[in-house]
């Protein structure tokens, strides 16, 4: 199943895609969970039932291109993120391939929805995009092994990490340059683990700045895969309903290329992930305020 | 005005510290704010209704030593972390003091009240403390100079940046270590910004191990001083009521002493800010089930 939220007369509704469709949740399933944080960590029989009712619901289809589609999860846990998890990245900004991933983490207030504006900060010109598949946990958890972190996973997203270099590194520590406002893309929906292959390896991901594709690699590239990346999260930190993993990006990068490519006011830049969708959003200049 | 969180009978309650009592805020004000997040975001009149309430009530004040207290805050925002932020710090770790501040940000999973135990990771032998004074931000806001962000700060709290040093350094990436479940302490009380000089400046901050003084300096100190620190923040980010920073810690952490001290199972560590109070947590070794 491939949930989303979108927006009807000004509100934020629920919905499930079927075909090129949207399907209101409510519509179809009126005791069904109201958000998608409650979704993510119902039980399964909530899920089998809601599947069920979904497809067979007379309730009204919205064609998907009609709909203005909002971030999937507005209030996601911990925002995990790896960096450097391929080995053509890592490559590319100098870094040997690492044996433990570098972990940050991103604040809620960073992040957007899959067709919102990413916002060029008035600060620097060094904005950047990174395509990254994200892991949306479905169950609380700790010491979970890579042998049962598919019991955990509700689904994955796709994600672009967009991220501002210059303060990136400012210091050692990439926060930063990681958590400006309205840089991180969230979405188009959450694709359940069963829709996708194991672990959600195998998958093209793709980003294309004003049409030009500019990262164009395959999940299966990834040094530390879904599973293991829960094993090694979860020897840390309980991992709840909602929290998000998103799995650091391939090669291709504005920064490390020569000459180098920053994202301008007026530039559209898609992230696509084959199986999941497409995130595209408009690259937009902040305008501080006196 | 301090406030707490403590326990009666099992139940969460916000209460006040007047004198060495504790005053329950509901009994001395029904229509109060329920839960700290709340009370932190509410308007300046609510609070000023709320001091006079709670000087005039004839509420039953409980002693302070009869009372467990709770993490002032379950809930909060982003928790950003400056790291060398005291000239003395950044020199015995081996790094130039810094011209801006080293970020990263705590996982709400990592966090603990002011007497709860501070958990011993399995997995490592190495965990630290850190004394830490911490800003509550108190409204919403971007882009706030210098000069005007006492407007946005609620108060100030301790915290000790409990840090499992082996993890990290696994990369240049401190998250990993910085993130481990029940190893941020948070308290004892929310010291509401009037109460303390201006930016919380010339408090001595001191950390003990098993009743041995190991950090002991004063946040006058600080490279980077509260209002300085939110005009860097939010030109990255909105801050938001709740959101908490924490303004790194001075000299004398463990993992820097010839021979280096670790925390063990049984030891008991306190941080003191003067004028916010004492955080005392037992450490205890984790019992990972199988």
């Amino acid at each position: 199943m491939r949930y989303v939220r979108y927006e009807v007369d000004g509100q934020a509704r629920l919905g499930a895609m079927i075909d090129s469709d949207i399907v209101d949740i409510e519509a179809a399933w009126p005791e069904a969970p109201r958000t998608m944080r409650d979704l993510i960590g119902a039980d399964p029989a909530v899920h089998a039932t809601l599947a069920d009712r979904l497809v067979q619901s007379g309730a009204a289809r919205t064609p998907l291109a009609d709909c203005k589609l909002l971030t999937p999860l507005p209030d996601p846990g911990k925002i995990v993120c790896l960096g450097l998890n391929y080995a053509d990245h890592a490559k590319e900004g100098g870094h040997a391939v690492p044996e433990y991933p570098a972990l940050f983490l991103r604040a809620t207030s960073s992040m957007i929805g899959p067709q919102d504006p990413m916002i060029l900060p008035e600060c620097s010109e060094q904005l950047d995009y990174e395509a990254e598949l994200t892991i949306v946990i479905g169950r609380r958890c700790r010491h979970v092994s890579a042998a049962d972190a598919a019991s955990v996973i509700f689904g994955y997203t796709a994600f672009n990490d967009g991220s501002v270099r210059h303060y990136q590194r400012l210091t050692a520590q990439w926060t930063a340059g990681k958590n400006f406002d309205g840089t991180g893309a969230l979405g188009p929906c959450i694709v359940t683990a069963d829709d996708l292959p194991d672990e959600a390896s195998g998958l093209k991901i793709q980003t294309r700045l004003n049409g030009n594709v500019m990262q164009d690699s395959n999940t299966d590239q990834m040094i530390f895969g879904a599973f293991r990346t829960v094993e090694i999260l979860s020897e840390i930190m309980t991992l709840e309903p909602g929290d998000l993993i998103a799995m650091g990006t391939p090669a291709g990068v504005g920064h490390a290329r020569r000459p180098q490519v920053w994202m301008r006011d007026g530039d559209t830049v898609e992230v696509e992930i084959e199986g999941i969708g497409t995130l595209r959003n408009p690259v937009v200049a902040e305008k501080v305020t006196a």
